[in-house]
């Protein structure tokens, strides 16, 4: 279970991937590999959290690093780049860091 | 606090922002104000988690909803549409629904 708080002291990543019907399970298992093998193991790695479209054509990682300079090492680091690599082979990706604003939930606003 | 799990019931709304960087923080208020006065007034609204990009030129909403059907009846409602119209006209968005496939974190790889 991954926790979204503004009190959490992270950077968060929210990469949506673009992938043809037929490839999106195999996008999927390409990045539960990547994050068990290897991602989990980096500095800095907090969560990674793998959505599957219902439209069938994309998948989205929210993901949470300590620092913004864990992340940017993870993009330098050869066991890492080495399993993005054929994961651009099939797929777009849009990815940007964020910081959380804030969380309203329905408990809180029964609070 | 939101948690993210494949145990909740609920559909993810991923929905990424794009702004001019003078609107950024206009658009995070739009935002807040949309879900605080209605959004979490409606049937089927679980969370809504507001996030800030680093590049200054985005805002994501990571928001969880009980079923598809509940989300898609707020895309009607006269309350809500009314909040979406100044948004869109400052801001572009990208929005999809997904479901929780797996998270993974340094807790858990722990175990």
């Amino acid at each position: 279970m991954t926790t979204i708080s503004k009190d959490n002291d992270v950077v968060t990543l929210v990469n949506v991937f673009t992938v043809e019907p037929e490839n999106q399970q195999k996008l999927i298992g390409m990045l539960l590999e990547a994050t068990e093998e290897t991602m989990k193991y980096l500095p800095g790695f907090v969560s990674a959290n793998i959505h599957q479209s219902l439209d069938g054509v994309r998948v989205a990682n929210y993901a949470q690093w300590r620092r913004r300079e864990d992340f940017e090492a993870m993009l330098k680091n050869p066991d890492a780049t080495a399993h993005m690599k054929p994961i651009m082979e099939i797929a777009q990706f849009d990815a940007h860091l964020y910081e959380v604003i804030e969380t309203m939930s329905v408990s809180k606003s029964q609070e």
